[in-house]
């Protein structure tokens, strides 16, 4: 068992995850079907096709995303202190990423990287529901160089929140191995999200023997996500497979809520009420955040659900992965 | 005096305009202060300001811009024809301006120019006031060049439409100089917006040259580049000065509507109501496209002004300068 650190820790959060930005544009669902999309989902793609995908989207506009890097905007402008790992390369998507990011409050130092890939982007049709659908280039991104982590950054965080579609490129997992590494050997606490189905189809029994050998301290998954790593269909025994193993699980379900349960405790919430669905893009990635958010300060499981459920809204209401209004505002009666 | 073209054109417009991407982001307006920003205005900033501010601003979205582009943007969601002359660079923002107004549906073959300096860029400020405060770095989209204008392309509009933003840089003032002397050549109409003051300042009795020789048959302007133009302090002496020399004339007065006077007709329009001003950017430019839509299909003047009213309230409504809901559903029962 790692022991906890006696020493106060610069960052709330430090995180490693895709650094992309998203390019979005409402779509009809008979573009989605045409352009064989599988609605809903995320699907990696090359840069041939990127393009292709891109010509065939309508006007759009850019705005910086990547799961991990949404959740930090979250938390930051919640008022967390906040940190980021990623690699972008020195372009102009590169340098509205490094802009957003820092602009939002938080530390950014990942050397660029120059020259070919370019700075990953996610293009992002959003249908009339509401629902987004992802198509990721990973570029830069993917070339994460795990030599080059400072562990002295990830022991000077309360948590290190890793994102699963990191996972999936060699060189970032060898980062984030390391970095688990660096983190439990300072005594801090690990937080994963799962990120989606096809990362669990790919790397499931990675994040199984993670789990089985206590090495997350928080997951995050949606119901989906559980079912693929469990393999149990039903969402209560999904979660029982898995509440032995994993101090703290969190798992949203989209207009259900979410559901949570923390060393034999559980809570559940309520979807927070939208006006109008317009871009669920992030919604996983802001309700982490709120819950992450209560979880640095030390709140009960079922104010951590209540902050993760406000957050998601916000993120809903309106284009982009984000958030626009106030955060602290709109949270302020729960804290 | 120019004898109508008997050949039917191509396009009901094609513009010649700065080819920009905005960045936008919200900023209280202790910001524009401590910035030295004009707040409300336009200002030409170079590289250097260029990246200050940029550092200076909070975490921001892209979208394609640049006035007479938005106003082709416009025009084309309605239904209209559209071409775009404008001059971006070899880079992503380039990429990204090209992309969205041809996914716009508009024509855009103006060759890309490689290396520096970058495509053009507008930092702005939007502040709780739904007030934008523009800073433009002009890059690429001065360079456009005035022996590389495709006189045919003119000559096969109904309408050319100059940005007078596009009027301070000597290469693409040629290239406008030379487009007017095409589209009066094929009997074609040339629209002109005054795009602010300070370009009036620097280049009022060019226009007030080019009104007095009858080369502009359709002008917009809104009250303060109108009363620059005229030096009438009192609206409507400014409007009597010019309606003698402007075929029809288009005058802009924010939550006051708009005027419009042609061929001896005067005609009014009330703003369209709005729940929420949330950006200005490109109020003027969706107004122009929805007149000169109007015109292009020989609408009434009324009819006209009432086409701009309902698209500056969409665009107004949201944050960037391009439309995002369906125009045509809005304007349905003005057709």
């Amino acid at each position: 068992m790692t022991q906890p650190s006696t020493t106060t820790p610069r960052f709330d959060v430090v995180a490693i995850g895709n650094a992309i930005v998203d390019v979005m544009a409402p779509a009809h669902d008979d573009l989605i079907t045409a352009l064989g999309l599988a609605k809903g989902g995320m699907t990696l793609v090359d840069e041939t096709r990127a393009h292709e995908l891109y010509a065939a989207m309508g006007p759009a506009r850019e705005i910086s995303g990547g799961s991990a890097a949404n959740t930090l905007a979250g938390m930051a402008a919640l008022g967390a202190s906040c940190g980021f790992i990623g690699q972008v390369s020195d372009d102009q998507l590169g340098e509205v990423f490094a802009h957003d990011i820092r602009a939002g409050g938080i530390a950014f130092d990942t050397p660029v990287r120059a020259g070919q890939p370019t700075t990953a982007r996610c293009l992002i049709f959003v249908t009339p529901d509401g629902q987004r659908t992802m198509n990721t280039f990973l570029g830069a991104s993917q070339f994460l160089p795990a030599e080059e982590l400072d562990e002295s950054v990830i022991a000077d965080a309360a948590v290190l929140y890793l994102e699963g579609y990191l996972w999936d490129p060699e060189e970032p997992r060898r980062a984030m191995r390391r970095a688990i590494g660096a983190a439990r050997a300072a005594g801090r606490k690990v937080a994963f999200t799962l990120s989606d189905a096809f990362v669990i189809a790919r790397h499931g029994d990675d994040f199984r023997a993670l789990i089985a050998a206590g090495e997350i301290d928080i997951l995050f998954a949606n119901e989906h996500e559980l079912a693929a790593l469990t393999g149990k269909q039903d969402f209560h025994e999904g979660i029982a497979a898995l509440e032995q193993h994993v101090p703290t699980l969190v798992v949203t379900r989209s207009e259900q809520g979410a559901y949570a349960v923390s060393h034999g405790e559980h809570a559940r919430v309520a979807a927070a009420p939208v006006d109008r669905v317009v871009d669920t893009t992030g919604a996983g990635d802001l309700f982490a955040a709120g819950f992450l958010y209560g979880q640095v300060r030390g709140l009960s499981l079922e104010t951590c659900l209540g902050l993760g459920a406000v957050c998601a809204a916000e993120i809903i209401a309106h284009y982009g992965a984000r958030p626009e209004a106030d955060l602290r505002e709109l949270v302020a009666d729960l804290l």
